[in-house]
């Protein structure tokens, strides 16, 4: 397996070097929209430890992040109202990946439309701004 | 949200009531070969408490699913040598979901081979008791 690179942009962002569309931190966990959405609300939790994919994620790290996702979750759903949830997360290039610090996607699903391409085009910042405060007043909500 | 239906397929398998491919199993959770793989090696990871989806699974469940996903997903990295590997997990029709008891598909990736249909074909039992043994071993190699 490959050492972790520190230069990613995703620990670059959790170093606060780059700004990102954040909704949610604690401890060991951040989750940001993503600025290539699939689909309105599309939202990545990552662990804060520096862990390139699934198989080197430390345990407390993977357990943080599957709770955060459930709680960033909910939020999306009461914000958005989707039809359906997908998560998906990819180990290697050959499973998709593009940024190599372990990230769980969180895809809200709508009836009748299809998936937007993963890392395609970026969205709008106004909207994902608008995005970004739906989910975090929901999450106010629930907290 | 719809009531857990206990007469869903994964709660026969988990009650013992038909037969599954079991690759692994805990006190919380239950891990099986999809027999309709998407790739040689997909499996699917339950807990065991009637959860349909990930916003009615228990901390303790999510927790335990997580860990045992990194384990399993560790053993069939070592059984079938993938060149990535897929999560995903699907609540409501429309995220594709086909069986209402949370499950997580570990699903390998293999370079220039498109993932088959999703809930398709069945595949060959001999073959998928067969790859049910490299997965197996490969968990006791490295217990």
């Amino acid at each position: 397996m490959m050492a972790y690179d520190d230069t990613n942009i995703f620990a670059k962002i959790l170093r606060g070097e780059i700004p990102a569309y954040r909704v949610y931190e604690d401890d060991r966990t951040f989750a940001m929209l993503d600025i290539m959405p699939q689909s309105d609300g599309h939202t990545l939790v990552l662990p804060k430890s520096p862990a390139e994919n699934l198989f080197d994620l430390d345990p407390d790290s993977a357990t943080a992040v599957i709770l955060s996702t459930q709680r960033v979750a909910r939020a999306i759903q009461a914000a958005f109202s989707p039809d359906g949830m997908l998560l998906q997360q990819f180990n290697g290039t050959a499973a998709g990946q593009t940024v190599f610090h372990f990230h769980m996607h969180i895809v809200p699903r709508y009836e009748n439309q299809p998936l937007r391409g993963h890392s395609r085009n970026m969205a709008d910042s106004e909207l994902l701004e608008r995005h970004a405060d739906k989910i975090r007043q929901a999450l106010n909500d629930t907290a």
